[in-house]
């Protein structure tokens, strides 16, 4: 396994907020992170579709867990902000956040990312996000 | 109560996530929304900050009422877009976002919303964001 | 000449400001659309790089016309939204801003764009925009 | 007047493109700039509204020098994102941003910005802005 491979795992284990959506993530490569989850009924808006939120949830962590395989050893990252639009109902048996860096800067790394749905054996876009991470030295 | 009271108690009561991250609504007055949780270690990120998703689901929803609050009888609003800057790290007891009507166009409703942190006290703002939220006829 | 690379033509020539920032059009396909500038002095910012409202004016309009190029007919475009992220500086002898449609609903249209610049003969990646469009009837 | 003024009224008259659009500042207050030009024919886009572009590019430079007047001595501003909601037509004599500091950061600022049209004596607002803005070290 990578060091980076190894640092976004650790860093992603702490993020309960992950565990509490039911997500894992797979490293596809330096810069690129997808992070996943199945539905579950405690996720929804009021339509049972899965809330924006969620889905806004694992696109910034695909995108934090992106900037981070990027950044210098002994470095955490930080989201500065992000925009997402939201394409299509999130609707399906599972949702994945697929994040690729657009930009690395010594500070600031850009991020895209899409996310998608499975329903019935079909991929959809449902949404689609741009978000920029700061890199810090590890407070410690 | 009024009808835009009740419409939007409603909605939120069905938003399953919403009691996933232990939230409940206050509607100040028409176009005008708050949305708050405690502090719960099931939200956090790799630093033990309330996580950036978590606080967006709460500035997104808080928009989404806003919105519904000033939508006509019979309709149901859905987010096209929003877009969020962390200010600061989400650190404290309690959390809230508020949010109000920037715009209300017939189709499209533009909300602004900023999100808080009390800690030993002290409140902080935590987060800004700007969100588009669309007015649909109810699908029924 | 496809009807809509007409529309998309007629409406180009109408927006003086495209004029006055030196722009041209190149329809790629429905949906895909290019405008570029090459560098003038009238454009730059406080360093003599282009202004990041000048990058954004044609990552806009490019946004819009790949909107309006799927339009039906008889029905005009609105910037309804846009986030743009200033990638590196704009400096070169020619920019442009190529945009694609990411999807198409009704009343609303979602467009991603990226804008490049050339300098003595290599391509950078400057700025990417995401926006969203509405479909209007014409107003006539 | 203050050094704070003096830096943002001398890289203000350093860009080129304020002039091609008949811009003027207005220092409000340190952290609160204001820039507004009057209608001109060639700032429109197809509807003979002013082009959403150039209301950008004066919300962008009205944020970016609401930063620099925070920012310490000998030190830039460089726009690193902005997001723009378009909220009624540009139509009217004379435009106007208006800009405040919502959160500076020591390397980071965030802006949020207003733009106004008025029309017959009558005050509108057209366009709200997020901006994040990067503070660095001259370059001499």
């Amino acid at each position: 396994m990578q060091p980076f491979e190894q640092r976004v795992g650790e860093s992603f284990r702490r993020q309960a907020f992950m565990a509490t959506l039911g997500a894992t993530i797979t490293i596809e490569k330096q810069g690129e992170v997808e992070i996943r989850f199945p539905f579950h009924a405690s996720l929804t808006q009021q339509n049972d579709f899965v809330h924006a939120g969620a889905i806004a949830s694992i696109l910034d962590s695909a995108c934090g867990y992106a900037a981070l395989s990027m950044a210098p050893e002994g470095h955490d990252v930080l989201s500065v902000e992000f925009k997402v639009n939201l394409l299509a109902p999130a609707v399906g048996e599972e949702f994945w956040a697929r994040a690729q860096v657009k930009r690395a800067g010594k500070t600031l790394i850009v991020c895209a990312a899409d996310a998608y749905a499975r329903k019935d054996g079909q991929e959809k876009i449902v949404a689609t996000m741009l978000a920029t991470i700061m890199v810090l030295r590890h407070q410690s």
